[in-house]
């Protein structure tokens, strides 16, 4: 039988000096575990702009459709911020999550004990934390027509559209209960039905999906506003969390500061899945690009790494060697290995992002 | 010559109660100030659709644009959760906003030294904290046209427009401009311009007005995923935010809640000033109707009240008075007043709604 196959895409910034780390982890489980990946490596965002004039080649395109799942670093960069809206790196990413109809976009906040001095939050409001926050990723106001910045009268005016028909949100529902009956049994929606319609059809959507398929799952439904602040006050009361696509992303990200480990925090999105049984799937660490430190092995590759370790949970069905590599990420910790981002308090001597690489290595 | 006049809206849920108090503070400032105001009391939001079927009687709505400023408790509750988009609670509040025409609203996200250690958040994190968010609160996604939930082949589709005009950017960009040379001298707009063009155009209009009438600002841009980030790592970075509607709700709301102080925080909602210099103007708690604790004596009054002094401040030009007020309620909590959700972990009992209404006029 064939390897499966991924496709890796460092992108731009940390991306790919993050994702060196990530190839030697897929490496050591080919020769270790028995478990050989056929890896191809590509360009997106920034860096395709920059060979290819398009964040995106269409080649890239079709690989990332027949590949098993795709890796990406990161995209973006200050040095991109003036390009047309449509060749912007960000261009790139939006039309992978669009084109391979990734529409579960599986972001889990969980705080790591070695790390829970590191949150701006008090300890025992975030020591323990492990919520999963399923964000719609292929709809909503990053999709929608009419869009764009047109004449009217003597000025401009900047449209987007918020659009969410019901297939769309049964689809992330369904993926968010399903996650939630593997965790707590609890999923908390969230829109701005008070203020939307689109909010009240996916409050109306959710609660029928729930009661005519998962009965067994305990649905509530907040506002976004107040779930930003719930998310502060009291983020441990949530265990899976669904909402649209730009909730999602302000949300998530709220979220995953909460922990203080940032550069610890892996995401996976999923599509349909395909015959064989397993979802189009690609995996990306929560953080961006961070342009900053890019090129000084000062990124924390954890994020990175974890990202494959979902990769092996969710599309290879190998949730045992997944838990081994998250073991090892909480063994190199433990033993105190601790990129800059990690540095509290106390102080120490920080180690490179090559490091960290080794250290997990060592673990394993 | 007439006194000023003032329409009081309290609203449902903790509304009326928290706004009996600030009727006790205005009539302190008739009697002790000679600075009276002519009060009219009215219905909004689920009391007003009680009584008049509508959630904004069309003569409540004709006085709020007469009158100089407008006080408003809160709106909204379990109870009227299943009525028809058109009439709920909200609908009353996003009229006034509407018709008097309020694009900028002010939230302080202040925190009270007496209160710091209420934070989720370290108190260095917190602790000194004074942000002003300016919202935009007229346009945006929760106005756009079209909007509904249509059929569209044979299921539904939920669709809202975010639309901006330049105008609409330039005015509330002035605001925010104007408020920041009376703070720190520093703007952060949010938008998400990298994935929505009417971010774009906020960001482009936001850079222009300060380039070219506020030289003196500095002004930074963030997209507001990160500024969500950003508030809740290291609030502190920030002095105003100015953002639209709907990053603006979930934002502020959030960044309220890290000061641990949410039933102390005041907000402002001014319009263009009228002939007599005098914005049309509606202030309002941050905080909602809570309808868990209403007609228990359990709400605290603070945050009502110091939307009064707001009124003062920005209405009716008398920014001594309102520093009265405000130190006023600085004295009530150092000595001690404390309603139950000012109650640390290290106890003590709590007073009610009214107790902290005369701990207050106490102190003043
Ligand atoms: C890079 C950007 C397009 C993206 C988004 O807005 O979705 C990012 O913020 C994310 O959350 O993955
Ligand atoms: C009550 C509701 C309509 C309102 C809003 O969404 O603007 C509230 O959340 C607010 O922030 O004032």
């Amino acid at each position: 039988m064939a390897n499966p196959s991924l496709l890796i895409l460092p992108g731009d910034g940390i991306g790919p000096e993050v994702m060196a780390q990530v190839t030697r982890i897929i490496d050591w489980f080919g020769e270790k575990r028995d478990l050989a990946f056929d890896v191809e490596h590509d360009l997106v965002g920034g860096a395709a702009y920059d060979k290819h004039g398009t964040p995106l080649h269409d080649d890239t395109m079709a690989r990332a459709l027949e590949v098993d799942a795709v890796l990406l670093g990161a995209v973006g960069g200050p040095k991109y911020d003036d390009l047309d809206f449509s060749v912007k790196p960000e261009r790139g990413l939006l039309r992978l999550r669009k084109e391979m109809d990734l529409f579960s976009n599986l972001r889990p906040a969980q705080c790591f004990d070695a790390l829970a001095d590191f949150s701006s939050l008090k300890k025992d409001i975030v020591a323990g934390l492990d919520i999963m926050i399923v964000r719609e990723l292929t709809s909503g106001v990053y999709f929608g027509e009419p869009r764009g910045i047109f004449e009217e009268g003597n000025e401009h005016v900047g449209i987007n559209t918020q659009r969410y028909t019901e297939s769309e949100i049964e689809r992330v529902a369904r993926s968010a209960f399903e996650l939630a009956r593997r965790r707590g049994s609890k999923v908390c929606s969230m829109e701005k039905a008070n203020v939307m319609e689109s909010g009240i059809l996916w409050r109306e959507v959710t609660q029928r999906v729930r009661d005519a398929e998962y009965p067994d799952i305990e649905l509530s439904h907040m506002y976004a506003d107040n779930g930003a602040m719930q998310l502060v006050r009291a983020p441990k009361q949530f265990d899976v969390i669904v909402t649209d696509n730009l909730f999602g992303d302000i949300l998530s990200d709220c979220a995953a500061m909460l922990t203080g480990s940032l550069g610890m925090l892996p995401s996976a999105s999923l599509g349909a899945p395909n015959a064989d049984g397993r979802p189009k799937a690609l995996y990306e660490p929560v953080h961006g690009s961070a342009p900053d430190i890019a090129g000084q092995g000062k990124a924390n590759p954890i994020a990175c790494i974890l990202s494959f370790a979902m990769a092996l949970r969710y599309s290879f069905d190998q949730g045992d060697e997944a838990a081994r590599l998250e073991k090892a990420v909480e063994q190199a910790l433990a033993d105190g290995a601790r990129t800059p981002d990690l540095m509290g308090p106390e102080g120490g001597t920080p180690i490179t992002t090559e490091e960290m690489g080794d250290a997990i290595l060592k673990a394993l």
